[in-house]
């Protein structure tokens, strides 16, 4: 058993090892999973979380390095997380060469943290947002949630960020695919990557006219960017700052803010409460009471509604 | 709002619009839904369940008109049910032609009914086993339980099964598809359909290689058959049925069949408790009770685990 607060406070201090472990504690969900999440409560809410969805290949990696590139050279404390809900490996085996991106490798102002969560239970819906609290806790500024792949699970984590990064790259029929996988709706800022390739226009046009941003808004109303990149050389990338600076002072002027994280928050407790829930019932299983109840359903003398009633009232008592 | 009782007795004898009925107020979460099953449950627990499972193509809609018009010979009350987990539409619509199976369509002791449970609130898990139920309660000696496709749905109605048919064809890759699926270990019976065409016996063998039935069992151990038919007309059905009459009765000398039953019945009655619990948590989202939690989250002064423990403490009060 380790020292909880004194890890803090050296995660807090910037350790790269403390952090490291923090978020193995979290994550595995060890018996000290509670006194972590407790100890780091306090130190939670300073982080402006950014997410970063696409489908592969439109440079995800690249442009998630060149961001942290820009914002060391501000000054400010970069966390990266990369999620890749189809992989069965953690701890950074898989996606370790790729995500730690070696220009920031020797850098303690970055903490960079891969993720897999393939059959871990709860899924990410779980573990990224508990990953997330501890590099908010460690002191990071802005914390970077890079996700692979496109599908169901991106549009969960993408929800956990205060500003949603949609990428695109000319061609591929990108602009369809994300239409298809539901990412165009949760985008703030839109990225069309390797804009210096054939087809750059025309995939921001596509994607303004997909998006309806000709359309006319409510005033006050957030209006999604569209910002050509070429990140591998850095082209536009303080763009796309400026761009998310811009969002995070609209969503603090209008309240928003506030409200998407209480809502996530919201969903966190509601899936933690879930997964207890669960674990309890499974506990009563092993006191046989879940049997008893199998058997009465079987002789046909209980009907399953009432023996549920009969397990969530086991269940308050407990 | 209908009697209950009365629809009860008039499935007991055999009408078919009381049963659909029936099935209508389970299937679709009605508020009538408690009273439909307190008032089946003592009529319950005959009916032997048959799951049929296997890739689009190798003949399960036959298969189970073949077994249906076996057991009518037999004089024995027959269920069908038609599950397609990737549709959207319910109530027989889809697969009406299909399953309706003309020949049957006119007999009274025969009942079809098709259900789609895409979207379903608990899907699969949730909605099948109601269902079936209402059958039981109706008088049928056996239900067939036929499902669309490949995946991870199929191996959860099978579980529902007492007995679990896998179905493949000659050719088409089948054996290495099912492996994949999972389906291969969940089958007590074998079925290598279309068998009058090139390559019957290869899928034959290969299925009993990967099964390793060539190996040696414990006494007592189930040794699942492998039984080859051409279901269009009816060859080695009444295979079939002997295969599943000899499976029944190896599971009833063993208390094999007692035992999934009541494990039956425990998960059903597991996923109604968790979804009752999931939605008492909803109606204190209504309550707020989450909102000021969440609130108390985003400011620090809470950690999501210890409001996850209020959130309960608030259901068990409730």
């Amino acid at each position: 058993m380790q020292d909880v607060s004194s890890l803090a406070a050296q995660a807090r201090e910037g350790r790269p090892r403390a952090v490291a472990r923090l978020i193995s504690l979290v994550e595995g969900a060890s018996p000290q999973l509670r006194e972590v999440m407790a100890t780091l409560a306090p130190l939670t809410g300073n982080a402006y979380v950014v997410g970063l969805t696409g489908s592969p290949g439109v440079g995800k990696s690249t442009t998630t390095s060149a961001l942290v590139t820009a914002y060391r050279r501000q000054g400010r404390r970069v966390g990266v997380l990369a999620v890749d809900p189809s992989s069965p490996f953690s701890g950074g085996a898989l996606l370790g060469d790729r995500v730690r991106m070696s220009e920031h490798a020797s850098d303690p102002g970055v903490y960079i943290r891969s993720m897999a969560t393939r059959g871990h239970l709860g899924g990410l819906a779980w573990a990224a947002p508990q990953a997330i609290r501890v590099l908010d806790a460690a002191g990071c500024d802005v914390i970077l949630v890079e996700t692979v792949g496109v599908g169901q699970s991106e549009v969960e984590i993408a929800s956990q960020a205060d500003t949603s990064v949609v990428l695109l790259a000319p061609g591929m029929g990108d602009g369809i695919q994300a239409a298809k996988a539901g990412i165009l709706e949760i985008g703030d800022v839109y990225v069309v990557n390797k804009a210096d390739r054939e087809g750059a226009d025309a995939t921001a046009r596509e994607l303004n006219h997909m998006l309806g941003l000709g359309e006319a808004r409510a005033p006050g109303d957030w209006r999604p960017p569209i910002v050509k990149t070429v990140a591998s050389r850095a082209e536009g990338v303080d763009d796309v700052v400026q761009a998310l600076e811009k969002h995070r002072a609209w969503m603090e002027e209008h309240g928003v803010l506030a409200e998407r994280r209480r809502a996530r928050a919201a969903r966190e407790v509601e899936t933690i409460a879930v997964t207890a829930l669960r674990e309890r019932i499974g506990d009563l299983h092993g006191d046989r009471r879940l049997s008893a109840l199998a058997e009465r359903i079987v002789s046909g003398t209980l009907d399953p509604y009432r023996a549920a009633d009969e397990l969530v009232a086991g269940l308050t008592e407990g």
